[in-house]
């Protein structure tokens, strides 16, 4: 190889490390975000709701650092076939992590009025579904780091728990309303809570099928595990 | 200009022209959706939810052509500064137009369950919002195929109105939930719809953005007007 292509490869080299270094460090926030939520609704933790929602304009600043990074790569490096895959993977993943930190704040946002309420019920499922999405997310951020396809496709496949967890918790919260009106409202955050954890996991498959791609050259699969049955969930009160 | 450079011009303006043509072409599929979901709500019409979902596969697959043409144009065409940023610019479009197409769809299957319950309350205002929505897509798909950064801004300016539109909805809708607890699943499918429309004119902002962006080399705005605000909304039960 001549030297200056040499020179070049190396360059490039490093910038797709530097790329994937921006990545892992957005993936560190946001599930640091996710982690806070946690903790916000297990434990009525307002100070950790806070911190989870003050992250995000540092999320929002690292994507565009990443998107602005990108298009100097692609400007300077003209890079070919595989590596260009790797670069959109790279701005697609930015996305979905955006999402996902987007989706923690609102968690902890309604974390903090669901503390102005006694519930007569336990948050062990929700805690339970918030701690795997979690674990998602951390697998799915290592596997970046470690372009490490096995681990994406064991994200991807998990996703079907936490649709289950979701769909049973939608169950419970709907007759808990019906019980007592005055579960009403925090159940109605406690959905939106719940949605947003399954938003969480929708988004770490997503990065997991992106990584599958950027790094196989092939689809993971044409169809994704699809649990979430609730938009047809029927609940009628007890007579 | 030199022949083989004009060449190349003319072959990259045809190229950024298809680009524009696939991305108005998957606008108006996921715009037809929007409509149908309109539509499945307000007239309780199943066929048109059932047209709603049954178009998502064909929203993927344009996803993907558009994923695939961008790669091809900037492995063949590198593509300097201002092309790169349209460039980028289509491909973070498609993905908000995908969100959008996957919303409207979930609006889709859930105005199915609802049609199986006689509402004892009018639906004017989600019809109205879903209206809104549409109109707000319309436009977008309308700027993206004339580069008009005007109508962006108009999209842009509009979410406050959706997003308000929403947070009257939301508490209306927990009204009736404690007033009957027949209502509560319908009522509980009706908060999600809300929240679907509202993401959906959110992404057609998220849309507005990034045109703008690509079209003036320069941020819309660092705040985006934030309405919703019912994260944080409590309703309590009439004593």
């Amino acid at each position: 190889m001549p030297e200056s292509t040499e020179h070049l490869v190396k360059s490039f080299d490093a910038d797709l490390k530097k790329l994937r270094d921006l990545l892992t460090e957005m993936g560190g926030i946001v599930e640091s975000q996710v982690a806070l939520a946690a903790q916000a609704i297990a434990e009525r933790d307002a100070a950790a709701a806070t911190r989870a929602v003050e992250a995000d304009p540092q999320v929002d600043a690292l994507e565009r650092e990443i998107e602005q990074f990108v298009i100097r790569m692609l400007a300077l490096r003209q890079p070919m076939a595989s590596d260009l895959r790797l670069i959109v993977a790279a701005l697609k993943i930015t996305g979905d992590l955006e999402r996902i930190g987007d989706y923690a704040a609102n968690v902890a946002k309604r974390s903090i009025v669901l503390a102005q309420y006694t519930l007569p019920f336990s948050l062990t499922g929700l805690v339970h579904m918030a701690h795997m999405v979690q674990e998602q997310l951390k697998m799915i951020i290592d596997a970046i780091g470690a372009s490490d396809t096995a681990k994406a496709i064991e994200v991807w496949r998990s996703d079907r728990v936490v649709d289950d967890l979701y769909t049973a918790l939608f169950r419970e919260l709907i007759t808990y309303m019906m019980e007592d009106p005055r579960n009403i409202t925090p159940c109605t955050h406690l959905l939106f809570i719940a949605k947003n954890l399954e938003r969480i996991g929708d988004h770490a498959t997503n990065v997991a099928e992106t990584l599958y791609y950027a790094v196989e050259g092939e689809v993971l699969s044409e169809a994704r595990p699809k649990g979430d049955t609730s938009a047809y969930t029927v609940v009628r009160p007890k007579e």
